[in-house]
């Protein structure tokens, strides 16, 4: 059996408490013979700036660039928000992914069914959704230059960010999102702003020329960001794959999280190319939602977009769809049983701490 | 009496349907004797490009600049697709936006009690909802430089938009948030990147500073735009006003609007500073919705929130809040009398035409 080497970064707020429960997935599947893994685990966010005035050790960064796949947990929180700018929380998971070229971030947005209730939105509006987002990740304004704020004098400041992209990165995203849509319902959204933005206009044109060349079997359809965001919220049951840039895809990922009423419960994966050597290629897989500081320590934390995110690294990186599956199932099995965190909890079921959550997932299995 | 001069730039799709139900309403204040305007009408958009081709001509351009208030339908349509970049329908809309410097875009995201099952969320989320977002409109990536596509030859082109703010810029759309929340809820959420943009940094520097300096008894609250949308979805209610960037405006306002099941009911303003010699500020009229092009001609378009930005004007431009009241009231009093537009038909109402509607409002007036 072939030994995966995975690093854990629980990062901060419930990140630890969250990564706990996968700890004891990856303890199990070792000890049972299922699987393989070796785990280290490192410090990143708010933890590495407390340990090492960083937001990732140099260290820890070398451990990212040589394991298999990392579990990444939330970073951030109100304790760093003084820190300096280059060295806040965040700057961590954004070095991750733009150092190991993570450029491809799958999110799924999926209404679980005991919980579609909890949507915001109408049963009839979430009830069977079933979207992904594929979100560029290493490009757009996160990461151009010039990023600068500047004194003008006269208490005067100018503050720029920059939005670049090229035909390779647009091509590159476009790509893993038609052939996740070769696996689903055949279907892409590209959004973009073409009528406001020049990397709009080009992500537009790319998009178009990849499908007309690639990918002609798979429907394209393209949208205004804006609009798009609206018809999110209106009726998101249309779309099957939406594809965008780096920015409008962290809104946008975000709300449709949101719609669902699952956002404890949803896993993503940030993915980079495939090694044409090794055939391998690197991996971070993180929960869609954040650190929590609010509730962190208190064992109120739902740790099952932490598991299924470990899940998805099993799907993505490692070639074990079965068992990813059946981790999938047995999160939906502990679901239909009645057991709830608290972010989840509503009449008739049953409360379960962080820890209770991840044993019984486990039991499950 | 004094005259008010009126432009009235219709633009594309359904907006010259719309705006023929305010300029009836127009013309029944002038006969009547309650107010005064002077009416002249121009070509904005795809209309303004088969005419001249180009998105507004220099002719409409000074009479933008000479009039009291413009009343702007809408622009746009798959018509255009083609049309080069610089003429496209959107750059009339932005070039009135710039050159009249109407930097404060007001959007109203008001639940209609009558129309709150329209919406895709759960009645209780949106029922007696009624949030402003003040959106600044003319600085950050719409504008910004360098703004290009370059080629950068083996089939690659490179894209580059530029967010840029300054100080004051932040400032004056700030005062604005401010001083509206303190006529309402006398909250203000302001809502930026400042985790991965340096334009969010400033933003919260001096939105911080501004409500520390000057308007210490309103509430700030600050959120990352991410998990304000988040918030928007989740509790939209818990908003008052909410102040953010262009892109960002952009996208928020109009995911609130949409939240609120009565997307084409609601108006926008578009306002610059006030002069301190003559106390007139420019201002820009205009529904939320779009240009609708696959409905336009067919007498389905709802005029309510043309007619509503007109209200807006009456009240932001023309000091006549309490004939705006009347308009409003004139609205809802149809509406409760069960008369609708194909948009927001639902059971046991009376199908209405765009022109139906219109006279409706104003026999009710
Ligand atoms: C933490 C932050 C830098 C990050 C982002 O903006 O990408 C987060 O919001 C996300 O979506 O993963
Ligand atoms: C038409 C378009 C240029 C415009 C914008 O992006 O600002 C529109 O979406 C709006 O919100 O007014």
């Amino acid at each position: 059996m072939a030994t995966h080497k995975l690093l854990l970064l629980p990062g901060d707020g419930i990140g630890p408490e969250v990564m706990g429960e996968v700890k004891r997935l990856i303890d199990w599947l070792n000890s049972a013979g299922i699987a393989k893994f070796e785990t280290d685990t490192g410090l990143v966010g708010g933890s590495a700036y407390d340990a090492h005035k960083v937001s990732i050790s140099e260290g820890d960064m070398a451990k990212a660039l040589a394991a298999d796949a990392i579990i990444f947990g939330a970073v951030g929180g109100p304790k760093w928000d003084a820190v300096p700018y280059e060295v806040r929380p965040e700057a961590g998971l954004l070095r991750l992914r733009k150092d190991l070229a993570l450029f491809a971030n799958l999110r799924p947005a999926v209404c679980y069914p005991a919980l579609a209730d909890a949507s915001s939105l109408k049963r009839e509006a979430v009830e069977g959704l079933d979207i992904v987002i594929v979100r560029e990740l290493t490009g757009g304004v996160y990461f151009g230059e010039p990023k600068t704020i500047t004194d003008l004098g006269n208490g005067q400041k100018r503050a720029i960010d920059t939005q670049v992209y090229d035909t390779y990165e647009i091509e590159r995203i476009g790509r893993v999102a038609f052939e996740l849509a070769r696996k689903r319902k055949n279907k892409v959204t590209s959004m973009e702003k073409r009528n406001v933005m020049k990397s709009g206009v080009l992500w537009n044109e790319v998009m178009t020329a990849l499908h007309k060349r690639e990918y002609p079997e798979v429907t394209l359809e393209h949208q205004l960001a804006d609009s798009g965001g609206m018809m999110l919220v209106k009726w998101p049951k249309q779309f099957d794959v939406i594809v965008t840039d780096n920015l409008f895809g962290d809104m946008l990922s975000d709300i449709a999280a949101m719609l669902t009423g699952s956002l404890g419960m949803l896993p993503s994966a940030s993915l980079g190319e495939v090694d044409v050597k090794s055939k391998k290629r690197k991996a971070l897989y993180e929960p869609v939602h954040g650190s929590a500081p609010d509730i962190a320590g208190k064992g109120l934390a739902n740790p099952i977009a932490m598991i299924s995110s470990f899940g998805m690294a099993l799907r993505y990186s490692f070639d074990m769809g079965d068992l990813a599956d059946k981790v999938d199932a047995a999160i939906a099995a502990v679901l239909a049983s009645g057991l709830r965190t608290a972010d989840i909890k509503s009449e008739g079921t049953t409360a379960a701490s962080t820890t209770q959550m991840g044993e019984a997932i486990l039991k499950e299995l």
